[in-house]
């Protein structure tokens, strides 16, 4: 959860995820220590992504609106700003402008 | 170009590149030796990108159809296929599923 706008010594996986036709869209990169994270953009758009795991969103650039499962209110993130999904359940995410995102699992 | 399916000990750029309205979404890699390369995806779209340098273009998933500027013919790449794009220049490139790709720029 660093501010460096890169990851460094690290491994990238060549083949992207692709979700929802393209509206989100990222890579895997493995951390020394074997943890992995995702680097990724989700595309102007209004989405709902379930969670295995629990997983911290921190957004790198642009913005987004960030509704978890079983909240009312909707907060906007916006970069070096970052929410926290519980697992096995879901959120509902609405941007005008490209999110940037890193994922933290775990 | 090797058929590794990760590039290691490299850095990522957090944020992403996003071409095209995110018909063409990449990360920036960079090695340790600082080649710069990218890891993208190209989705179903029919698109002509400009180069500055030359580039090679690898497909790790996916297939694309491809004609570079000045030729008649579309020719189609798939999974561990290449194609070199000149410099100063263009080339037309359609695919009808997600076409992943490695960027090696010069």
């Amino acid at each position: 959860m660093s501010a460096s706008p890169q990851f460094d010594q690290v491994s990238v996986v060549k083949a992207a995820n692709v979700y929802f036709d393209g509206k989100c869209v990222s890579h895997t990169v493995i951390l020394a220590d074997g943890t992995r994270k995702s680097v990724g953009v989700i595309l102007p758009s209004s989405l709902t992504f379930n969670t295995g795991v629990p997983e911290i969103m921190e957004c790198v650039a642009g913005s987004a609106r960030v509704r978890i499962a079983g909240e009312r209110e909707w907060k906007t993130y916006a970069a070096g700003e970052s929410f926290t999904a519980p697992g096995n359940s879901s959120f509902d995410i609405a941007c005008d402008e490209p999110y940037h995102y890193v994922c933290h699992f775990g």
